[in-house]
């Protein structure tokens, strides 16, 4: 048996970012990860940083990888009516956003850990939360030698995703979900190929959305809209190539650069969000609260704002003894967490071809697309959410 | 039997600015009226005149009026969370617009036709078109006094609204109609009583949307979003004011004031489009090729965007014999057209309370009013299209 300060429930960018803001901040933190250092290392996940996140990652001192390796991008494009309406973010926000994997901030993170000691248990099984209503609450699991072990905390923070044991761990009854499924899902391909444009190309085509960004020099990273029912298995790469062909079209100064596929998968689109992101002494944050489709590129940097309200609250809690900003947690996040869920909606739903969608609809979606790219006011709201809103303006 | 160069079906503001604006070129026209001179002076519709229709009025000399006794609105209100968020549409535009009844703008305009002698029939009947694909079609009707009559022209303007003959005049198939039917209607008062704000207030309330505007100092205009199946009858002018209470709510400096109802009815929410706007020689402008939802203030604005374009298109055609403006005339129309179905789609669904949403959306519905009020870029969205797009931008 073991004490700490804060338990942390997964090694994703939101429990890392808080373990290890909450050490600059003197609060003792460890923690529990079911998968393997390499497994989150590898893991594929998000890639667009908005300009706070960044900034966040600086201030912490685990920027510097992402500074000289991150391609920063101050625009990008909308591709519809056979053209490219390019939304130039720097120009209209003065901020630009940064394309670095997920998985590269995990590793400077689990790197930035090693070098202060801050523990990490990685290949934890059987976790289970007790006491959440108590001022004591534990955690109970069994190392990665299979050795039962507890963890005594004043607080935990459930970090561990959508599909993580923190948030079923709270009573039935006392969270409120919103769910919403959307009738698409995503075929991500990673391929080994460089880019085939340096910015990103959002593209509505009467085929389904397309997606063209990157996630390197070397590697570009492409997305196809499909049918949810739809299985990998059917989608050979000769087949993903023909219709990323057809969607992104080629034209004078893009064709489309076709490389060996490292991964494919597909993934329902849905949005999903739990009021309030707190029971007890369970604090919930990112994806284990909140889920986004991700057109916005919202997910991890919703998570890291969620996550930087939280440090700051159990500084209050646990050094000052002040619950209050630890009281109003989930509302400040949930302020951030529905402007992203709404503006995450709105991209998905100006971008993809719905198929239940009648002929109006289809005609609205065109005019809001032909605004958004004709209009300043229309491009700037658009490019203000897509950089990220200032942190005290949407939490 | 008479002869013209342009035969305009419908005395409302598209038919007699038509009208006037032919008349400006040098080119005659007959407008034909099933309705009488009185009624169609005193029919209350829109009230809401964009910057550019403003402009337009005035430019064609009949604006006097409306400079006088419009009264100009340099913002208007968002009302949700309890509380007023004001849209400065002057500060965010440049621009403003004007509340002035169109039955003040028809007076305005029929007056003028008087004063110069320009022909309008009223109480006409048995309304035909013939020969819409001839270079020569022909009206016949029957005269207010039962006399057969026809009138051969160049052309046939459809200004006759939604349920009016000329839309129906087309062959079958010629047309792609889009619909759209909104699970709410408005159920409107006209009330004699000063206004209770000197601005107009959008309110979005869980017992559903109301609106609070005005005709003129001394009269009232307030609208409630009901079901559509509800029937006049049954809402007293008690329970009216009662609901108007509710959901505008007395708070500081606001108090609802009540005064005899004049008039009430309920309208159900639509959106619809026929595209092409034309068939031969027969050019449908107006309601007589789409009608929007209320809740943007679009429908005459657009109506008079039409017909300044045809009459240029006309012009072309009449004067010059050059064809290119009026085979572009539908398309040229349609993208503004298509504008104002999106926000007023988009200002109907921010701010009604929709029966079918499910919480999700209704929580995406608050980020949405929250984040329109709070932001710059998206107050200006909003304003700039209320208060018109100028005539070469979405044209």
């Amino acid at each position: 048996m073991t004490d700490t300060q804060v338990g942390i429930i997964g090694a994703g960018p939101a429990g890392l970012v808080l373990s290890y803001l909450l050490h600059l901040e003197g609060i003792e933190a460890v923690v529990l990860e079911a998968r393997s250092r390499e497994y989150v290392e590898q893991r594929v996940r998000a890639g667009v940083c908005e300009q706070p996140t960044v900034e966040l990652l600086r201030e912490l001192g685990v920027g510097e990888r992402l500074a000289a390796e991150g391609l920063p991008h101050r625009g990008l494009s909308l591709r519809f009516d056979r053209a490219d309406h390019r939304i130039d973010l720097a120009e209209l926000t003065g901020k630009a956003i940064t394309v670095y994997g997920q998985q590269e901030i995990v590793k400077d993170l689990i790197a930035a850990h090693a070098g202060k000691g801050l523990p990490i248990e990685f290949e934890v099984s059987d976790v289970e939360l007790h006491g959440l209503d108590t001022e004591s609450p534990r955690v109970s699991y069994h190392d990665s030698e299979g050795n039962a072990r507890e963890l005594n905390c004043a607080v935990i923070a459930g970090c561990d995703g959508f599909h993580g044991i923190s948030r079923p761990s709270i009573p039935a009854g006392e969270l409120t979900a919103y769910d919403h499924q959307y009738p698409f899902a995503w075929l991500g391909v990673l391929a080994r190929t460089p880019p085939s444009h340096e910015e990103l190309i959002y593209t509505h085509h009467e085929r389904g959305f397309a997606l063209h960004s990157m996630r390197s020099p070397e590697v570009t990273r492409l997305y196809l809209q499909v049918d949810p029912i739809e299985r990998i298995e059917d989608w050979s790469d000769d087949r993903i190539w023909h219709e990323l062909e057809q969607r992104l079209e080629t034209r004078d100064g893009f064709s489309l650069r076709e490389g060996p596929v490292l991964e494919k998968s597909i993934t329902p689109m849905r949005s999903f969000v739990v009021e309030p992101m707190r029971y007890g002494r369970l604090f919930l944050a990112g994806d284990a609260a909140h889920i986004v489709p991700p057109t916005g590129a919202k997910g991890m940097n919703l998570a890291i704002a969620d996550v930087r309200n939280l440090s700051r609250a159990l500084k209050a809690l646990l050094c000052d003894n002040d619950g209050e900003l630890a009281a109003s947690y989930s509302d400040r996040c949930l302020r951030r967490v529905w402007r992203a869920e709404h503006f995450s909606w709105f991209m998905t739903s100006m971008l993809h071809t719905d198929p239940n969608a009648d002929a109006f609809q289809h005609r609205l979606q065109l005019s809001q697309l032909r605004y958004t790219a004709s209009s300043r006011a229309a491009a700037t709201s658009l490019a203000e959410n897509y950089v990220g809103l200032p942190f005290d303006r949407a939490d």
